[in-house]
């Protein structure tokens, strides 16, 4: 394990301030020390991924993917001890983590897929008209660009998939974006081992050297930093409401203004029609309290509100809640900070008018231990009170009993924009409930049916974004190989000889890709 | 001419103060009084395009398309009435106008084609695997989805095809978006007989109420209070850098931020390569002569920058420069802010250091009547003063007289972000400068070999964009049909019956569009 930080195909430690790795099972502090970056260093970093765009950018499909490729395989050679270190610092089991490897290296691969293939670029050719009238019409190409360099900032809750070499980092390398990643002050030693890997596959493909870099952290100012720097093109970033609009005020504020694509979570409501908690109760309930619990609720994605319309049938499906929640294996938070605020965040909840406690588990058997937390209120509270809304990062989540239809119906109106919703139905009574599904369309990125919005499917179709607050871009995703789109912009050539256009505008297709060429894909 | 506010299929003019026409070229306020809208109908404009946004965004292709042409036809059937109002509250000839309201026509047909075509939508389909292990794939479908009420700025420059029912209102229409114009202070009248063509082709063709509304401003009020309406989700913006800036302060300001699509125009460079001055002199210079003139340079693409390596060729270039400005025809600006700027713009950059007047036409015909006019400075002091970057809006090009070659690319690193960017060469030269173009391709949006930058064609492969200060947003275009997806944000539906999706997710493809299928594309 490297304690230094990564600039390109150098490793520096300048600074004096370290940060450590903490276990929050074990409550201890965890070997190795990781030595915050410094001014030089982040201005060192930003401009060796700017010389480093200069080439990369034009680097093939193939060169591309072959670098993502070797970062996943460095990433698999690390074995248990990345594994190991992961579940140290991050308090998640063995299997999640292993899970969550395999993604990474699965969404490395894709991407890597997607550049070899190329047709990403979104190739779109108009050519020449000499002879129309009044004017000539020129011939015109466009395809899609890298930016230049794009800061990524990992994610708490997930060490790896959402992290050094997540999905920011694939989608960012896989456009032609060198990557300046700030360490998760949570997971230096994870963190380490994966930027160590990145390193090597850089340069073992013969990578420009400023492809990557990495750096520790601590407090905001090297997020400040790197945000503000005036070569920084483009930010991604997971985590909270808080965290991710501080840097879009700072982006939008810049002489030059940058994008932001900050996911910043969201309360993911589940609405649940009638005869689905009749006819499936059980099922139902302990299929939504393991979403509820999964990760120790840690996901932008769990479902911390459920609405329902409140009829005979609650009572037994409160009660099948409290079973599916008491079967629930308990699980220890990521870290101290997000123990505090879950513990806060409920307490501020469960004091609001009208709430009731439905579950709560008190059973910790660690410190920082998530007792999972069922509350209940009205559907006439819920709408007076907009604050009830606020997210609670764990396992938490309010059940709204709306005193009928005409009261769901106005709860999904007064929601706020979601990464998620989703209507659990029978398909019997799906289609009365058309309406609801197009009001939960105008709230959210992805609607879901008879699922539970946790467990975000890598694929083309994937939209992970939604409207503000869930991200400060709804137009982007951050799962799915649409990611990629993030960091790059169009340009159009006009006019251009044969040699001085790129390949994948060519007239004779070198890389045989998808493209609109006077109005029909061809290939 | 109706003398009114237009708020969905109403009129209105509850306020007290109004605004009025202004002939520029006989300097002279023209009839009609237009009612400056009050906070009342600002938000009952609002209010109504909200709602017609839950039925209009689900219109069928067809629909929004017999929409668009009708909007067409009925500005086709205003016949001369438009015309000469146009070109009394513009100071344009009549010749331009006429242009302009074909491109305007031909835009919202184009626009119609595309939704009717459907494919715009880029559906993305990703079927059930049921079978895969560890979980199984769920079913993931997205598609792009309209946002919702869209606040149109109208250009000064392009009181038709960037105006009323110009390139931002027709693709906000195609995209299921209700637009609110804020007429242009300059040309109202214009304005009122467009709005009502619109009014008038929404009524005949049964849209939702609401679907379009224009309202009269007097300085900044109307445009802050538009932007900052809770309701709105969308600007889009054509005109100075102040005014597109400000909105957009004011857009990502708010408690739910929004984008704002401003095009802000630009310096557009024309590199000029030693061959191509040398043996094309006299046409090369009367082209960019009549380019730098073209509707008194009142163009975002206009070329105020020539950029070349001095050598023994430059004095016969200037010397045909000054010829090919002597023989343009000197044209009346838009209103008298515009020339008053223009003037002042020039006077400033005329006492930088080192520039030197090379020809300044001062026969005014008129008191707007722009003067052409070109001056010169070298390389060393384009390079000292960033400032020489400014946006002179009017028949104002400066030449940069570079010592070598090295010296030009070093110009072409230092500029801003542009909306296009040109080189002149011969094809044997070209070669040579890749490295040229490289640069260039970074710094704008459209690189345009041997033509001029003004005249945007209309296509699917167009991109009017660029990066910042020449847009707010980089990634999107406001000419050519992919002006439609600033509108838009994509929606994922997960295990949706069939019943529920949308026509353009629906597996049988009913609307017969190109999707991609499981990673093909099909239709």
């Amino acid at each position: 394990m490297i304690e230094k930080n990564i600039i390109g195909l150098e490793r520096s430690a300048l600074g004096s301030k370290y940060i450590q790795g903490f276990d929050p099972a074990a409550m201890q502090t965890l070997p190795g020390a990781f030595p915050v970056a410094t001014e030089v260093e982040v201005h060192l970093a930003m401009q060796k991924a700017w010389s480093a765009w200069k080439s990369y950018r034009h680097l093939s499909g193939q060169k591309k993917g072959a670098f993502l490729r070797a970062i996943a395989e460095e990433i698999e050679n690390l074995g248990p001890e990345l594994i190991h270190r992961a579940m140290a610092e991050s308090g998640l089991p063995e299997g999640r983590l292993l899970g969550e490897r395999g993604r990474t290296c699965g969404q490395l691969r894709l991407f890597a897929s997607v550049v070899e293939e190329g047709s990403w670029v979104e190739a779109v050719i108009d050519t020449a008209q000499p002879d129309r009238t009044p004017a000539p019409k020129p011939d015109i190409r466009k395809m899609l660009d890298a930016v230049g360099p794009v800061v990524v900032f990992t994610a708490s809750n997930f060490p790896l998939a959402f992290s050094t070499a997540g999905g920011d980092t694939a989608s960012a390398l896989a456009a032609g974006c060198p990557v300046i990643v700030k360490a998760h002050e949570s997971h230096p030693g994870t963190h380490a081992l994966v930027a160590e890997a990145i390193q090597k596959a850089a340069q073992n493909t013969g990578m420009p050297d400023g492809v990557f870099s990495s750096l520790y952290g601590s407090g905001f100012w090297l997020g400040e930093t790197l945000v503000k720097h005036p070569l920084t093109r483009a930010v991604a970033f997971t985590g909270s409401h808080q965290g991710g609009k501080a840097l879009f005020d700072l982006a939008i504020q810049r002489e030059e203004p940058i994008p932001v694509f900050a996911e910043m979570g969201s309360i993911n409501p589940i609405f649940l029609l009638p005869e689905k908690i009749r006819l499936h109760t059980e099922t139902l309930a302990s299929q939504i309290a393991g979403s509820v619990n999964l990760g120790a609720g840690q996901f932008c994605t769990n479902p911390g509100l459920l609405v329902c319309i409140d009829k005979d049938y609650t009572p037994g499906f409160v009660e099948a809640l409290k079973a599916g929640f008491a079967a629930q294996t308990l699980q220890t938070m990521l870290n101290p900070g997000i123990h505090r605020n879950f513990s806060a965040g409920k307490d501020q909840m469960l004091q609001k008018p009208g709430i009731q406690i439905e579950f709560a588990d008190a059973g910790a058997e660690t410190a920082l231990t998530a007792s999972p937390t069922i509350a209940s209120v009205s559907g006439t509270e819920f709408l007076k009170n907009p604050d009830m809304q606020q997210e609670i990062f764990g396992p938490f989540s309010l059940l709204v009993r709306c005193s009928d239809r005409r009261e769901l119906e106005q709860v999904a109106e007064s929601l706020n924009g979601q990464l998620t919703a989703t209507i659990m139905g029978l398909p019997e009574e799906l289609p009365e409930y058309a309406s609801l599904a197009q009001t939960l369309r105008e709230k959210s990125g992805r609607l879901v049916f008879n699922g539970v919005p946790t467990g975000v499917e890598v694929c083309p179709a994937m939209h992970h974004g939604g409207p503000y607050p869930a991200t400060t871009d709804s137009r982007f995703t951050s799962v799915g190989t649409g990611a990629i789109k993030r960091f790059v912009r169009p340009v159009a050539f006009q006019d251009c000889p044969e040699i001085l256009l790129p390949n994948a505008l060519q007239d004779k297709n070198p890389l045989g890709i998808w493209r609109m060429r006077d109005g029909v894909w061809t290939r």
